[in-house]
């Protein structure tokens, strides 16, 4: 079959590989539509990061450089393993993607996306989104119902922001601001919008400004070189600030900006992903009782975001600005997203076409 | 009566002023003993910083410079004034040094640390422990018991160290790491160890790792020149990592050290007060889902302060390193801290001597 696979940086091929063993426990997958995601372009232009490169193979799954790349990807069941006997061929499935030790509690309430050496399909190996089949163990894929197939392929970074919603504990009613309407800052508006929150989005780009005023994702979207943002916020929240702050943009004046936007005793939840230790605004963290809280992955989460998505609680066909065959991922999908990246929010590559 | 008033930086004098008046709702307090904190160290050599400069008064208070230092003190009723009738002359009590607007709410739950324009009695007008006596609003006078009134007068930082213990979640059985131990790193550490915790404390100082064990306040204390502490802590912890972090320092290595060393999904609260924005391990903070929380001051602590003292939880007479009367205040009290301060935990003051 044909697959995506990751050689080195900028080192990339489209390959003819062996498909995967269809073992006990496991379910084979046609893939439908794979997402490119942020994490895939640093990989190509910065890699490897979570990939193992060649020599170091991961201490869970074994492998190393050259592995299959794609995690946020769906498909069609095309056969199931023995003892999986509450999945059928032909049913539309979604993969949480993530490669975990078989001893590690995935139930309600475990933080399996914190389990040591945790990495993810796609990257650390056990096949990728980019290829034409996959298999993956039971307990990691999702049945979708009725949600069309390319949208489907964003659940993965969907849940990524319902994640980051719970790390928030956050409530219908409450006030958000989101720091950077980039692809993770628009789905994590979208769960809080779905949710019911009041939700404001602070960006500087013109096309990603568009995006969130079109998506409908967030109550008012503010140019932080129009006035000050937090300001703004105060001013929509009788003075008091947001609830709640997520910094999607892995930028430190957006982090100051979310650290006076939130109100006293309020949380920020870092969804960004820091190349670097920025300067944090520690004396307001502490005169005003914030709490910053990381969030990585997702963890039991792709159920909610799945319901949030079949109720029609968020659409996410606003968010697909693209869609290629598997032998243009480097010219119509990195290089698109390396050259226009802000006009971007979801590239999908179809493997199969 | 004599006080100690701060007219500007290094500008500290012992003064006969008049005595406040006792009005309706108020308490007359004749002060026992005041400690110096380091709030009131930095104000004497940076200030003014809590208090209202000459020329802009307060905002609630409506004091400016002079005003009466001294916010950790304990005394005992002198006169109640009308409408007060469950206090009597005679009872020890201390003071929960707040200036909040009248009608912010201080019941249970409420964040009224958080309040606007929140200060401090001591530093933002409305008298101070550094006088012989005192007029405070019923709603912050705490009755102490038969707590000696040297011991009572640290109820304060310790309210301080308790409110922190609060912040964090974290119960009896979890395992705690305090970077240094300095007056509230040991007051916290204090609260932790009588509330339950495993204690460990990170500390440079010679002086200072001595009083850290002769106080019993951690099982153990350990010297970062000495080793990885984040690695011993986890060696400790059957490698999972401290539940919760205090950091009692303002010192970004030790921050780092507290990032390393708390388990993932670990809590880290920042007690220390940071006079610049240090660079803080975002990726540490992303990648194990860390809740990093501000405190400040206390809310509704002191009762259960108050309680672990007269339950024989903890013992306050060994962080009392030095007593003298007002008229040393800058020899034998600023000029020591300055001088001689990994040496001190408290030095009290008697106004009255």
């Amino acid at each position: 079959m044909k697959a995506a696979r990751y050689y080195a940086r900028k080192d990339i091929r489209i390959e003819d590989i062996p498909e995967q063993e269809l073992k006990p426990g496991t379910v084979a997958i046609d893939v439908a539509w794979c997402g490119i995601c942020g994490t895939d372009l640093h990989e190509y232009l910065e890699g490897p990061i979570f990939i193992p490169p060649k020599g170091s193979p991961h201490p869970i799954s074994g492998e190393e450089a050259p592995v299959t790349l794609g995690h946020e990807f769906s498909g069609t069941v095309s056969a199931v393993g023995e003892g999986v006997t509450d999945l059928e061929a032909g049913q539309s499935v979604v993969v949480e993607p993530y490669i975990i030790r078989d001893d590690v509690d995935t139930g309600p309430g475990e933080a399996y996306q914190l389990s040591k050496d945790m990495n993810f399909i796609g990257l650390g190996g056990r096949g990728g989104g980019l290829s034409q089949k996959i298999v993956v163990e039971r307990r990691w894929v999702h049945p979708v119902g009725d949600i069309p197939l390319d949208q489907a392929a964003l659940i993965e970074p969907l849940s990524v922001g319902h994640h980051a919603f719970v790390r928030s504990g956050a409530k219908a009613g409450d006030t958000a601001i989101v720091g950077g309407a980039g692809p993770i800052g628009l789905l994590t508006a979208a769960v809080l919008k779905a949710s019911g929150l009041t939700v404001y989005i602070s960006e500087l780009s013109e096309a990603r400004k568009k995006m969130a005023r079109d998506t409908g994702v967030a109550d008012q979207v503010f140019d932080p070189r129009e006035g000050n943002v937090a300001g703004k916020v105060r001013e929509l929240t009788g003075g008091k600030g947001a609830d709640v702050g997520f910094e999607c943009s892995s930028v430190p004046v957006v982090l100051d900006m979310l650290m006076d936007a939130v109100r006293p005793g309020g949380v920020i939840v870092n969804v960004s992903i820091w190349g670097r230790k920025p300067e944090v605004d520690m004396p307001s963290l502490v005169l005003k009782e914030i709490d910053l809280r990381g969030t990585i992955g997702y963890a039991n989460d792709h159920e909610s975001t799945i319901k949030l998505v079949q109720e029609g609680k968020l659409d996410l066909a606003p968010f697909i600005t693209a869609r290629i065959p598997l032998d243009e991922l480097i010219t119509g999908g990195f290089e698109q997203l390396i050259n226009n990246n802000e006009e971007h929010v979801k590239i999908l590559v179809n493997p199969n076409q």
